[in-house]
């Protein structure tokens, strides 16, 4: 059986750290690493600051398998996602003829300005992630798939590039909710953990409108038996405390 | 002139990372820090994995003045957050008095088990963060704050440590939205960013409903007016390309 793959994300851009945006892109990949059975094992997110993005760069990359990160790659003075990555590569940097070409094609000779070539730059050796909202593509180079910020965007390149990615095991996930507190659930489930190792079980307290408790407990794995095994055990343990266990298909949740 | 304070922020939870969770607390701290003058610098996401939080504080603790963790106090099996912390400090973790307490008389004796006794575990030296939402504390150490995953209990611990901090001079930002592509106010905007280096211009393209093309431009700085001086020239630079400018008080933008 292959080695898990595991996967990080690099958000680059002052604006979530200074809190004018809030980030989506960071759940949208690991939704979409989920379901391609790879492992997102870290996310960081750093300002628009090539020291700062090529040191994450190079941590990220030389750790795990693959690197997405999003945003800097617009046309403005503020864009040095590329140039980072180049530099982080220790490559050059000019246009992708093939970039260049359709950023040419879409704004027509007159309007295509330096700053909108700027789109069209890439490390050398990098290849392009087709863009099937705007004409500016990401790319790709080494381990490392380079993504628009905005996130409709983003989520188009994830499109395009999917079928670069190897398909791994995926995970298999099991909610349960209960009307109870985490904590008298707490010791019972903290036993279920060591009796099936290979599950993760996770517990995320909720409390309901009218001030009541509840929680909802995860048990994820690779081995579809094991994680219903698990799920039963949880179910049981709450059934004895008087709880009734629901499964439930979560919606993303708020923390 | 104090020099200013950075700060960085270490989510902690499986659920980000699998995509069950759409954090929110980077952006809130974030906010947060903005009021107050000091400048995130850095944020990222890691697992319920001893070794990852670890290593994460410990590159974080060291390299900027204050760190924020959020996520990993409960009262579970997956909670270590208050044991990693112990760790990456190298001390050792016991029951804090006052907290033992004040989770007794919210639970009763009776109810308070081994695993709430939990939540009331800090590394030796830690002062405690009140919650005004529920009994259980978060903590501080050195220049490591933590709190809270869940939103609104984060919220709450911020406003207690909030005389905990210093009050730097604060950032003072203008944003100018503009019914025009990126892409043609680029060049301009790239020589304002030159002749106005003691501020940062951010430029934020968005798509309007009917498909138009606008861009919301960021101007920021400590000096008031430096920034007011690069937003003029913005402005000034907008107007000539024959498109309004129109200074407005965003919302926490999507990115």
């Amino acid at each position: 059986m292959d080695k898990t793959k595991t996967a990080a994300v690099l958000v680059i851009g002052d604006e979530i750290l200074s809190g004018r945006t809030q980030d989506t892109n960071i759940n949208t990949i690991a939704r979409f690493l989920a379901v391609k059975g790879i492992d997102l094992r870290e996310a960081r997110v750093v300002g628009d600051a090539q020291g700062e993005i090529v040191a994450a760069l190079n941590a990220l990359r030389t750790t795990h398998d693959f690197v997405f990160t999003t945003g800097g790659i617009g046309p403005t003075h503020d864009d040095i996602t590329a140039d980072a990555v180049a530099a982080a590569f220790g490559v050059g940097i000019g246009y992708h003829p093939q970039a260049y070409a359709a950023l040419e094609a879409r704004y027509g000779a007159g309007e295509f300005n330096e700053m909108r070539k700027r789109m069209a730059r890439v490390p050398h050796g990098a290849a392009l992630v087709a863009n099937s909202v705007s004409a500016a593509p990401g790319f790709h180079i080494g381990n490392v798939f380079v993504l628009a910020g905005v996130p409709a965007i983003a989520r188009a390149m994830l499109e395009a590039l999917a079928p670069l990615l190897p398909e791994g095991r995926k995970v298999h996930a099991i909610t349960i909710a209960s009307p109870i507190a985490e904590g008298r659930v707490a010791e019972g489930l903290a036993a279920i953990q060591k009796n099936h190792a290979d599950t993760a079980i996770g517990s995320y307290p909720f409390t309901t409108a009218d001030g009541g408790f509840g929680v909802q407990l995860v048990v994820r794995g690779r081995d579809v038996g094991a994680v219903e095994a698990a799920a039963q055990a949880i179910e049981a343990h709450l059934s004895a405390l008087g709880a009734a266990p629901q499964r439930i298909i979560p919606a993303v949740q708020p923390p």
